[in-house]
C-alpha cells in the first residue's frame, strides 16, 4: 500500500501536498526501475505523468493518450488530463499549504510557475519515496564501454573542440546535464536504461580542452579508461555540485532542472546547448551505419511478415507476434535491444496510439482486422523504428481508403522537394493534407529525430504541427509516420525513417529513405493512387530488395 | 542638402551617432508625409529602414527587397543588409560614443538590445529632424467620420465590451497604442493616411466602460460626437503622457514603444492586446461587405483586361496602366482610394517583388513579356488586394511551366480543407510544393490578413513558412499569392483573397474565395493540370461572372 504509506507520512512530517513527476533528474524519456517513483505510489506505467498527493487524497496528471490506461492502473487516483493542471492546483492548493517536490526532477519553466501562483514550496532531497521504497532497487551502473571510431566517425577530442567552438567568447565551462549529449561527445555507450543505451552521467566540458566525467558507476575498464584519454576526468557523481558552483562563466541549458538553475543562479549563463544540433547532423559513418542497420532490420521485418502472414489467425496474438518480431531481429548477433517498447496492437487496439499489450488486453487476432507493430532496433551503428500496418482477410472500402490516404501523405514526405532553412513545422502538412481533404487527420506529429545509437526520439528538429524554428539539415534522421485511428475498430500507421540530403536542384534538399519493409498491398486503392505515386511504390519496392 | 544639414548639427549638439528609422511614432506601414523623416534624410522611398548617421557618415539598412532601390535613391549612404544591423552597429559605435534616438520610434527590443551592447543612449525628443526640416508638413487632421453598423457589424459599445471582457482580473485600464485597433472599437475612420483610412490616434480603454480617445485634431463634427456617445471622452494627445502615467493597473502591449514602456515601468503589465485577434475576425456584416467590395473591384479589373489587352503593344507602359486601372475603379463612386501603391510591372520590373514604377523605371510594354499587377481598393464596406499576370505575344514554355506551378500552389491553398487549430504556418507549403519539387520557390509569405475598410496587410495570422501560433478561425481574410520570380526576366504571381469558413466536414475549415478576376488561360500549361485542378479552374471561372 504505497499510497497509503506515503500519505501517512506526509501526516507524520506536516507536508500538506506533494509532487511525483513520472522524470527523475535525468528529464530522460525512459528511467531506470530505482526512479520509477510514480508508478511506485500509483501503479501507472505510462511515459509522462505527474501525480499530486495530500495527506486525504491523490491526483494524476495525464495526458490524452493515457487517459484510459490511468484509469484502469490507478484506480486510487482521481485522472485529470494534464492540461488541466495549473487550474487544479489553483482550485486545490491555498497559499498557507507545504508543498513539497524535489526540484532537481522538475523544470524551472514549472517550479516558476508554481512560485508565481504564491505557493509555499518545500525542496526534498531525497524525495519522500526514496525514503519510504523499501526494496527500491539500486541506481544501474551497466558497463560503459567506448562507441568506436568506426561507428562513430568523428573522435571525441575533435567533438570536445567543435563543442568549445560553438561557446559564446565570454564562457570558461559548459554544464552538460543530458547524459545523451554527454554520451555522443565522449563516444560512449552502456545498458543503464532499458531502450537507450546511455550511462546516467554528466559532464563539465572546459574551454581548456578538459572535461570532468561525472559518473555513479565506480568500476571503470582499463578499456573505457584508455578510450577517454587524459583529458576526460571520471568524477564521483556526488562532488556534482560542489564542482559547478566553484565554476564561473559556466554555461547551462534552459532546459536543465530547477534546481540547478537556481544552484548556479548568479554565475551561469543560459544558453541552448550546443551540441543537441551537433548530434542531430549525422556524419557519413553515421548515415552510413544507419544504412547498414535498416538493411539488417529489414530481414527481420521481412521474416517476421512473412512468417505472420503463413500463420493460421486464430494462432496469433499481439503478445506471441511482438515476441517473434524480437526474436527474428534477435538472430541479428548486433542486435543489442528493442529501441523502445514495441507496439503491438490487433483491431481496435491498433486505434491506441501508444498502446502496450498486456495479459490484460493481449488481442487474438481474428478475419477481417488490421495489425499495427511499431517497433525498432538498437545497433551498435544505428537505431531503427518502423511501423507497417497489415491486413488479415478482406478489407472493408473504408479501411483501403484510410491506408492509401495515410500511404498518400507518407509518399508526399518522402518525395519532397524543399528550400534550405525549411523547417518541420512546413512540411507537416504534406503528410495529412490528402486525409484532411475527406475530413480526416491524427493528432500526433509526423516526424521526430533518431539519433544513432542513442536515443528512438531526439531533437531538435521534427515534423510536426508545433513551431519548431531549426531547419531541417542535410545528415539529420527523422521518421515519416503519418496515420488513422479510428477508436474501437482499427489504427493505421506507416513509418519509414530517411535521412535529409542534398537535392540535384541547387539550394534544395530532399529525403533519402532508410527503412525497407513491404507497404502492405492488399491496403492500396489503386484508384486513388497517382502515376508519380505508382512510381514511387515501384521503386520503392525494388528498393526494399536491394 | 539635408544629410549635410543634419551632420552640422550632430557636431554642434555633440551627438555622434543618430538613428533615423522610417517608422514614426504610430509603427504603422504608412506614414504621414510629416513623419518621412527617412526620406528627408536620404531620398530612401522604400516602406521600410533605418539609417544611422555619424558627423561624417551615413549608413542606411534595409531589406532585401529595397537593396537595389535604395542605391539608387540614397548614393550618399552606404547601404546594409537589414539582417546585418547589429553586427555594423558593433563594429561601428564604441561605447565612449554618445547614440542619439527618439525612443518613440523604437520597439523595445531594439532599445533593449542597443541598451545590452552598452551604448550611451540619448532620447531626443522632438527628432533633430523635425527641428531641421523647415517646410516639414503638419500633421495631418482629416475628418473622422463614422464607420457605421451597417459596415461594421456591431456597436462601438458591444466592442468594448468584449475587450473589456478579455482583459485579466487584475486590469483596470488598457492602452491601445495602434491607430487600427483604436478605429476598429470606436468604429471610426479618417484619411489621415494614403492608404489606411483611419485617424492617427490612440485610446485608453476602462474597465468602467469609459474610453479616452486621444486626437491631434480639434475639429469634432456633431455627427461623430453623437456617434461616439457619452462614454467616449476625448481628449487633446498631447495630455496622454500626463494621463498614462496617472492609471495604475493599465495593460500596455507589447509592441508599443520602448518610450511607452519605460514611461508606464513600474505600474502596466505587459501582455499582447486582445483586439488584434477580435478585428482579425469578421462579422457576417464584414464578410458580407468584403463580398460586395470583391463583387465591385471585379467589374474594374474585368473592364481593365479587357481594355488592356484590346490596346496597341507599343502604347502601353507601366504608370499608363497603372492608372487607367486606378480610373475604372473610381467608376465606382464608392471607391475611396488604393489600398496600397500599385505594383505595375512589366518584363524584368515583375521580378521585383515592391517594385513602384517610377518616371525613370517606366517600362513601355513589348511583345513576349510578361505584366504583374498587384493592386487593391479601399470601400466603406470592405478593402481588397489582388494580382494578376497577364501575357502578351506568345510565353515561353518556361513561363508557361512557372506561372501553372504558382497556379497549382494557389489552388491547392484555396482548396486546402484542414482541422480547427491550423496554424498559417502548417498551411504555407501546399502552394510551394509543386514548385519545390522543381528546385523553384518565392522569397516572400503567402496569405496576409487583411482588415476591414482598414490596413491592407492585418495581423495576427498569416500564412508564412515563420512559425505563428495564431491558429485560423471563421471570419478570418486572408490573401493566397503564391509567385515566382526570375531575377532580369519576369515575374508570376497570382493573388485572391479568401474568408475562413466551416468545412462541411466536422471539426473541419475551409476558404471561401472573394475576389474574382480571371486567370490568365494563355499561360496555363493544360498537360500539368489535374482533373481536380480542372474542375476548380472550371467552377472559378462560372464564380468570377456570378
Amino acid at each position: 500500500m504505497s499510497l497509503a504509506q506515503l500519505q501517512t507520512y506526509l501526516q507524520t512530517n506536516q507536508i500538506d501536498w506533494l509532487f511525483i513527476p513520472r522524470s527523475d533528474e535525468f528529464f530522460g524519456e525512459y528511467v531506470p526501475i530505482c526512479n520509477e517513483r510514480l508508478q511506485w505510489v500509483s501503479g501507472f506505467s505510462g511515459s509522462a505523468g505527474i501525480a499530486l498527493i495530500s495527506q486525504t487524497s491523490a491526483h494524476l496528471f495525464v495526458d490524452g493518450r493515457y487517459t484510459i490506461q490511468a484509469k484502469q492502473e490507478s484506480p486510487k487516483f482521481k485522472i485529470h488530463p494534464l492540461s488541466e493542471i495549473w487550474s487544479v492546483i489553483q482550485r486545490l492548493i491555498t497559499k498557507t499549504l507545504t508543498v513539497g517536490l524535489n526540484f532537481k526532477f522538475h523544470s524551472r519553466s514549472f517550479v516558476e510557475q508554481l512560485t508565481s501562483l504564491g505557493l509555499r514550496l518545500q525542496h526534498l532531497d531525497p524525495h519522500p519515496i526514496d525514503t519510504l521504497w523499501e526494496d527500491r532497487p539500486q541506481l544501474p551502473s551497466s558497463e560503459i564501454f567506448p562507441h568506436p571510431i568506426k561507428y562513430s566517425g568523428e573522435s571525441l577530442t575533435s567533438k570536445i573542440h567543435r563543442v568549445i567552438a560553438a561557446l559564446p567568447k565570454q564562457i570558461d565551462s559548459l554544464y552538460v546535464h543530458d547524459p545523451h549529449e554527454v554520451a555522443w561527445v565522449l563516444n560512449i555507450r552502456a545498458s543503464d536504461l532499458n531502450y537507450t543505451p546511455i550511462p546516467l552521467c554528466r559532464a563539465i566540458i572546459h574551454t581548456t580542452g578538459e572535461t570532468e566525467l561525472f559518473l555513479n558507476n565506480s568500476n571503470i575498464s582499463a578499456q573505457l579508461r584508455e578510450h577517454l584519454g587524459t583529458k576526460v576526468l571520471i568524477t564521483p557523481m556526488d562532488q556534482l555540485e560542489k564542482k559547478l558552483t566553484n565554476y564561473l562563466n559556466i554555461q547551462i541549458d534552459s532546459s536543465s532542472s530547477a534546481y540547478d538553475q537556481k544552484l548556479l543562479l548568479n554565475q551561469a549563463f543560459v544558453f541552448p546547448s550546443p551540441i543537441l544540433k551537433m548530434q542531430a547532423i549525422k556524419n557519413s559513418t553515421e548515415i552510413q551505419g544507419m544504412r547498414t542497420a535498416h538493411h539488417l532490420d529489414s530481414i527481420a521485418l521481412k521474416k517476421f511478415i512473412a512468417w505472420i502472414k503463413s500463420q493460421p489467425i486464430e494462432s496469433l496474438s499481439e503478445i506471441k507476434s511482438a515476441e517473434k518480431l524480437e526474436s527474428f531481429r534477435k538472430e541479428n548477433a548486433d542486435f543489442r535491444h528493442p529501441s523502445f517498447p514495441t507496439i503491438s496492437g490487433f483491431g481496435s487496439n491498433g486505434a491506441i496510439v501508444h498502446y502496450k499489450a498486456t495479459k490484460q488486453t493481449n488481442k487474438p487476432f481474428s478475419s477481417n482486422g488490421l495489425y499495427l507493430f511499431d517497433s525498432g532496433g538498437q545497433y551498435p551503428y544505428g537505431t531503427t523504428d518502423i511501423t507497417r500496418t497489415l491486413t488479415f482477410g478482406t478489407p472493408t472500402p473504408e479501411q483501403k481508403q484510410a491506408y492509401t490516404l495515410v500511404l498518400k501523405g507518407h509518399i508526399r514526405l518522402a518525395t519532397a522537394i524543399f528550400p534550405k532553412g525549411t523547417t518541420g513545422h512546413q512540411l507537416d502538412a504534406l503528410a495529412r493534407t490528402d486525409l484532411w481533404q475527406l475530413g480526416l487527420d491524427y493528432a500526433h506529429g509526423t516526424g521526430h529525430g533518431v539519433g544513432s545509437f542513442l536515443s528512438v526520439h531526439e531533437g531538435p528538429a521534427s515534423i510536426s504541427p508545433r513551431a519548431n524554428n531549426i531547419p531541417l539539415e542535410p545528415g539529420m534522421v527523422l521518421s515519416n509516420e503519418p496515420g488513422f485511428y479510428k477508436a474501437n475498430a482499427y489504427g493505421i500507421r506507416i513509418e519509414n525513417m530517411m535521412v535529409v540530403v542534398e537535392s540535384h536542384h541547387n539550394g534544395f534538399l530532399q529525403f533519402e529513405t532508410l527503412t525497407k519493409a513491404p507497404y502492405e498491398n492488399a491496403l492500396i486503392d489503386q484508384e486513388l493512387i497517382t502515376s508519380s505515386e505508382r512510381a514511387y511504390l515501384d521503386s520503392y519496392a525494388t528498393f526494399i530488395f536491394s
